[in-house]
Parts: structure tokens; sequence; C-alpha cells
């Protein structure tokens, strides 16, 4: 494959095997061919100085030299994601007994969630190996994301859904004007149908952002960690709770902090990170209390289904993280989560998704059960946007009263 | 009422009113007590340089020196609305035959409207007024917006919607946690109310944004005027498409673009204003066409509703400034608006709420009638969010395809 740009990738040099470390040329593969591992990206970053950064595009592009794309990406076409706000959390801090919170508010993204992040690093990829379709299998957020992104990009999409999805998510997924493909089936087998089609000629020149060009998508979420390593003044934060659904977002934000490390853009600190499950789908969670290395897979059971992956496949290299930086790995119940998206909401103004419920639940829980420490400085995440999972909160978000409009019902009303 | 703060409002100097040039304190008043015209916030800016501006925070505070809020705004609790994205639309200009397209999207605001820009300024307005409570009536945006903002400005809020409001706006407004009452009753009857509550004692200390704190609050529109221009490069666009509901905000976009020009900001060139309405809710279109100065109120039926105000207080100044720039006010039918929605999220990954599908529509009609002058720069504004306005694409946004999960039944359903 003839690549048109000199340095497509920026400074990328290969993909590594995570497991191995058989290094690859840059190229639309995910597996090592020896070991059957995951690979990622490998990079010569050079000098990054901060004030490069600073003078960059206010989205994630301001961080292009630490990322797998070409040094002119700021101005192509594309959605132009994050520089998102952290939100300084004073209400609910004060609230959970916390001395210092912030809240990474990732619904402030193009479509609503942090997908938008990987999936535009996975365009940029898709263009230079000349790939002319943007696809995925999806169950909400990573279909919009696509379909918006393959919109703006010039690119035919085609999106995978299990048929029986929520009307609303059909919408948002099918507004976009890509193909939009229902499968009578469930999720793996949506998964495994598209696993089929990678290998076969229908699937030729299509990228798949979560499967041929995986190792590109994953490194979006490291901006995530620059992000919040530049918005608190170059410092990393004490203890970040991060959500896990395959677990990849969790293992980028750590190897964002521990490159800008490296590059001395921030002082060499200890950073603890703490993992966040719902209860329902908790395999990650359940090993790290059991004190095992091996997640079991589970069968899905809860509302935020978002984070509902039973088999995460970066499930050890989180459990790895948590144990290596002194963090740990929790889950929240349903209930605990709609409870956990209101808090958010009455406190601080910010309406999460189901995941942000998790986050913020299980900050709540590590708060109350001593294990996260209440005078170090702590960010929580929420990846989503509140108004795709209405009916977490439908039930109890309602009216406190309905009067007839006259000042005495408002005033027999206000009284009570 | 003693201010605490030497200049609570900044450049503000007092309110004047539109009609007849009374100057009155800046006080927690709207309407003129010689004429009963409208209240507007006047200023002494004194010099305000590029530069201060650019060093400012990523959101509308950047502009606290052209607002009527203190100088240390920034640092309080509030949702920090703004400097969203100014999408180079070059896919829809292509389709519509324009040299040079960009679209203002608002969706990016905290709760997902502009509505955040006008209600962050009123906060500031009631925390200096002493007020304890942010009220509104709404039937979507706002209501989100006001609840949002007060929950993180530690405000209790009372917001008061017709109980029939569709389930999904219910949830939205009340889930951040401060009153929400529902009226039996019109929108209309809903307002009425809300102005018998203001000359209540109940009603005493409380804020609402959009009558009693009207001047502040309108002012906040001002900001899209200067980051259009700020985002152009400290040019002002030749032509650019606004919504209208009650006039406010193409009057104030307007007054920003005029501002700027006076402090040497922007070099002084002219720019048409085109105004934008639903065909079910056009009063001040039809007012336009006619060449009439008197804007005759109608009934509202359309599915535009964030723009469904039947009698807009602002119309003969919209229609003043249409006709002042060379500009004019058009409306788009339902079908169009769907059509619009649908043309801006396939073209350029934007999925705007029908206020936006209202812009998009009109915009195309102008270029269509020739009225738009196609090599001239064009900026059309959404101001809203798709999530919230499914139900209008929901019947066209629709899978392309529903299969079972092989490549046969791909290949069959491919090959059509």
């Amino acid at each position: 494959m003839v690549l048109k740009d000199a340095r497509p990738f920026g400074p990328a040099t290969g993909l590594s095997c995570r497991e191995c470390g058989t290094v690859y040329e840059l190229g639309p593969i995910f597996a090592c061919s020896e070991c059957f591992g995951p690979l990622e990206v490998a990079y010569d970053f050079g000098e990054v100085r901060r004030q490069d950064i600073e003078s960059g595009p206010t989205n994630i592009w301001r961080y292009r030299a630490l990322l797998p794309v070409p040094a002119d990406v700021a101005s192509k076409p594309n959605l132009q994601p994050g520089w998102t706000k952290l939100v300084k959390a004073d209400n609910l801090a004060a609230e959970l007994g916390l001395r210092s919170l912030h809240v990474k508010d990732d619904s402030g993204n193009p479509t609503h969630s942090f997908k938008d992040r990987v999936v535009s690093i996975a365009v940029e990829a898709a263009r230079t190996f000349g790939f002319h379709t943007l696809s995925c299998s999806s169950t909400g957020n990573l279909a919009g994301a696509v379909g918006a992104a393959a919109a703006r990009a010039g690119l035919d999409s085609c999106v995978f859904i299990p048929a029986n999805l929520e009307e609303a998510k059909i919408t948002m997924a099918a507004v976009y004007g890509g193909r939009l493909v229902g499968i009578d089936g469930t999720y793996d087998e949506v998964n495994r149908f598209c696993s089929e089609l990678i290998g076969d000629e229908l699937g030729e020149k299509w990228g798949f952002v979560n499967v041929n060009l995986r190792p590109y998508y994953a490194e979006g979420s490291k901006t995530l960690a620059y992000e919040i390593a530049e918005q608190l003044g170059w410092r990393l934060p004490d203890q970040i709770v991060i959500p896990i659904a395959s677990g990849s977002q969790l293992t980028k934000i750590d190897k964002g902090f521990r490159e800008l490390i490296k590059l001395g853009l921030v002082e060499d600190k200890p950073y603890r990170v703490f993992g966040a499950q719902a209860e329902g789908c908790s395999p990650v969670s359940a090993a790290f209390k059991a004190g095992q290395d091996v997640v079991r897979p589970v069968k899905p059971d809860t509302i935020a289904k978002s984070l509902a992956i039973g088999n995460p496949a970066d499930g050890p290299y989180v459990l790895d993280i948590a144990r290596r930086t002194g963090g740990a790995v929790e889950d929240v119940d349903d209930r605990e989560i709609v409870e956990a998206i209101r808090l958010l909401a009455r406190t601080e103004g910010v309406f999460a998704e189901t995941a942000g419920g998790v986050t913020v639940g299980v900050l709540h829980k590590l708060v109350r059960n001593g294990v996260l420490d209440p005078e170090a400085e702590t960010v929580v995440l929420n990846t989503g946007d509140g108004l795709k999972t209405l009916d977490a909160v439908a039930a109890e978000a309602r009216p406190t009263a309905v009067i007839r409009p006259s000042l005495e019902a408002f005033r027999t009303a206000f009284a009570n």
C-alpha cells in the first residue's frame, strides 16, 4: 500500500504487540500474527512543548504531535471533537465530602459522547488507507459518532445495529444519511457478522473503526488524559474515576498520563486509577475484588448499556493498572446509577448518561468505603449525554406539582 | 437596593428605553414607565482590545468587557456556555451552490441550545439583585437551561411548563432537581400566570429570566455575533441567517456586530441580516413580504416549537434590521424543515433541532430564489440539538435494510 503523505501518521512509527512486543508496519491490522495479542501504536515523539500545544486549536488536534495523524489534520474536514469542559464541581465535592473534584464532561462533544474522539482518529487512518466506507457495530453512541464523522469527511458509512434497538437510537443512527443495517439478532451476533464481513470481499476497502482500525481509534482516548492535565494547569490529578466497557479508554488515559510525564510536560507524581462498572456487567470489578488476573465473561444486564460489554478485551490490562497505581475497580447497581445521575444534575447542572451515573456512583461508593482519599485532587469522567438515556430517570424526574393557572392554586401547592 | 460589588454590571451604565430613550438605573425592571417600551442595557465600553478577548477563557466570558457582568464572572460557578463551533460547511455549500458557508452550531452548549448564553447572564443579574429563585415559563430549551444554570449557581429554581408537554421534555426539565410546576393550560396561560406571579408577594425575590431579568438575559445573544466575527478572523460575514422566535436574538446579533464596528474590533462593512421562520408561525415573514411595519399575531402550528411565538415582541425591530441591511425574512413549511435537518446532517454531520431546520431551509430557499448572493460569505445559525426534537425526523430516519446476520443476506440487500 502506497501512502500519499510522507508522514500520514505523524509521530507514529509502527504497531507493536502489547503481549510479545513484535513490531509491525503501520497498516489496517489489529492482532499480532505471532501471538494474537492486540496491537497498539508506537511513537517517536521528539520534543513536544507546552506552548506548541497551547497555541493549537481548541479541539483534540492541539495534541496532534502525540497522535497517529498527519500534521495538517486540523485543516481536514472532521468533527473537531474534544477540549470539552473540566467542570470544577464544588457543589458535588461538598456533598460527597471531597476537597477538590472536577468532572470531565464529554457530553460537550459534537455527537455528545467521547466516541467522537476515537472515531476522528479512525477517520484519518481510513483516509490514509484508501478506505471508502466507515463501519462499525454499535448499540448507540458509536453509531451516531461514525455516521456524523463519515458525513463530514465525505466517506460512505455502513453501521450495523441489532434491529430491535430503541427507536430513538435508530433515529440518531440513521439521520446522518449513511447506510444503517438492522441485524435480526443479538449484539454479539452483530459483532460476529462484522468479523465475517471484514474477511470477505464485500468488506474490502471498509474501515471498521473498532476492528481493523482499532489501534488508531483507541489512541483517541489519550486526548482525555492530555486535556485533563492541561486544564488542571499541566498537572496530573491524584485520583481519577473512569468507566469500563472494553477497558480500552482506561488503559489509554493511563498511557496518556505516562507519556506526559516522559515528555516532561507534567511533573512525575503518583496517580491512582479507579475503574467503574455497573453491577449488572462487572466482570473486571469481580476479578479485582477476587484478586484474580483473569476476567470471566458475563451476560450483561444493566441500564448502563453503553458499558455493557460482558467480555471486555482490555480487562486484564485494567486490572494491572488499577493495582500498579494503587487504585481499585468498583461497581454500583442500577438504583445507585439513577441516583448518581440525579445527584450530578442537581449539584452541577450536568445531565449525564447512564455511564456517567456509573462513574459518579462509584466515586460516591469509594468515598463512603474510605478507598478514595477525600483530601486528594480527584477527577471523574462523564463520557456521554443524559438526553440519550432519558428512560433511566424518566420515572423519577417528574413535575413537583401540577396546578391550575392561578395564584391561589400555586399558593396551596407552594405551602406544602 | 444596595449592590455588593462596585461594578456588578461591568461596563453597563443603565437601562434605556428602546422607544423613547428614557434612561433608568440598572435594576430588575424591563418596561419603560413613560411609554411601556422595552428596556435594554446601555454601556460605556472604553477601550476593548482583541488580545484581551483572545487571552480570555474559551466561553462567553471572554467577552465580559462587552456584557452586563462583573469582571470576575468567569470565576463564579456557572455553566460557561459559548465558544461553540463555527463549522466550515464546504459540503453543504457545494450542495447549495454557495462559495463560502459556515454553520454556527450552538448545540455544543452545556444544555445543547443557545439558551445557556442568555440564562448565564440572567444568573449574574439574579445574584446581584439578591434573588434566590430563578424562574421562567418554557416549552423546552429554556426549562433545561434554567434548571441546569440554577443548580450550578446554587440558586433555587421554579420552572413553569404546560402540563401536557412531551414526556421527554418533562424529564429534561425535572432532572436538575429544581421545582417544576405543570400548569393545566396552554403556553399562553402559563405566561399570563407568570406575569401575575411577578406582581405578587409569592414571586418576590424571584428572577424570571425572560421577564424581570429580560434586559440582561437578552444581551447574552450578542455573544453569538462576537464569536462569529472572531472565529472568522475578526471579520463580519456578508450574510447571516438567524431564526426568529421573539426576534430578540436577531436584534442582539445585529447590536453585537455594530458594537464590534464601533469599537474598531472589525472593519466597518455592510452585512445583510436574514430572518427565518416556520410557515406555521410566520407573522414577521408575512409582514416583511407585505411591506408592513406592524406584525399581526398568529396562532402557531408548526413542528418548530422552539420558534412558535405567535406574537413576537421584537418583530418590528426585526423588520427594521432586515430592511436596513438589505436582508429579508422568509419562511419554510414543515416538510422543508425536515428535509433541511436531514440535509445538514447528511452533509456536515450536524444534527440540528427543528429551529436549525428552519434556518437551513430558509437559507436553501433564499439561494433558490436568488435573494442570497452565492458568492458572498454566509453564516447560518443552528441554535439547538436534534436529540431534543427526534420526532421530527423519526419517520424518515430509518434503517436502509433489516437482514439476518449472514453474508448472503447482506449480499442480497447490498446488491439492491
